[in-house]
């Protein structure tokens, strides 16, 4: 039997909420936590709306998750993340002792990897690559509007 | 004329912080933030009662600045924080492009040194020692507590 539940579908679901930030013109990046095959958490970028640097996608899924899960530590889920997490985040997910990290686009500007070669959590496994594309695509489309 | 508005006068403000913290048995962590000589923002970690790992002090404290201003960036003002900032809270304050971040005691372990030797804003200025003995003293006794 095939799994539906690949890292591209989930990954498909983080960029549906990529899209929703580019409608309201947020940088888009969209993030979702995923447990038991089970989407417990979705997100946007949402700093601009929030007046607020610390709103990323990814603050707000694990903020999101862990209140779902009525405890601090993801340790049984992954997130899934359009573009690859900056150095804020990245020390979040370190703090959440996330399982998994997967994300589609790198960054190579913002990206944690720019500033800290392991800032994770020894036990978290990195994917990235998932949908680049796609996920590029979206950023490079929002600051060509931009312009 | 002697100027009251010292780093150590405002770093005291952050330890009485910490001190509120150390009491809601959170580890003992202070911020506060500081534009022209006023303080704006007030926060200690409450990572435990909100069941958050970003719920450090220095995140609630950018958050609630930018929300005092009305604008996200902070580049009029200074944080005090008791603690040397983790990774995710200097990727925080890199985003918020804040003139200074004043610190009390380093964390060799968890402060963001240990991870990104440059992660903040290229225009702010560090500071680190104030009253570093009160600020790493709390720290300890309560993980003494702790045990």
């Amino acid at each position: 039997m095939i799994n539906p539940f690949s890292d591209e579908y989930f990954m498909k679901q983080a960029l549906e909420e990529a899209h929703k930030a580019f409608d309201e013109d947020e940088i888009p990046v969209g993030a979702i936590v995923v447990c038991n095959n089970r989407i417990i958490a979705r997100a946007h970028n949402l700093t601009e709306r929030l007046n607020d640097v610390t709103a990323h996608a990814e603050m707000q899924a694990i903020t999101a998750a862990a209140n779902y899960l009525g405890g601090k530590y993801l340790k049984d889920c992954t997130l899934y993340v359009t573009l690859e997490p900056c150095n804020m985040c990245a020390g979040a997910l370190a703090w959440s002792q996330i399982s998994r990290i997967v994300y589609g686009a790198g960054d190579k500007k913002r990206g944690f990897s720019a500033f800290s070669p392991s800032p994770l959590h020894p036990r978290t496994e990195l994917i990235t690559g998932i949908l680049e594309e796609a996920c590029a695509d979206l950023v490079k489309r929002f600051f060509v509007k931009k312009r």
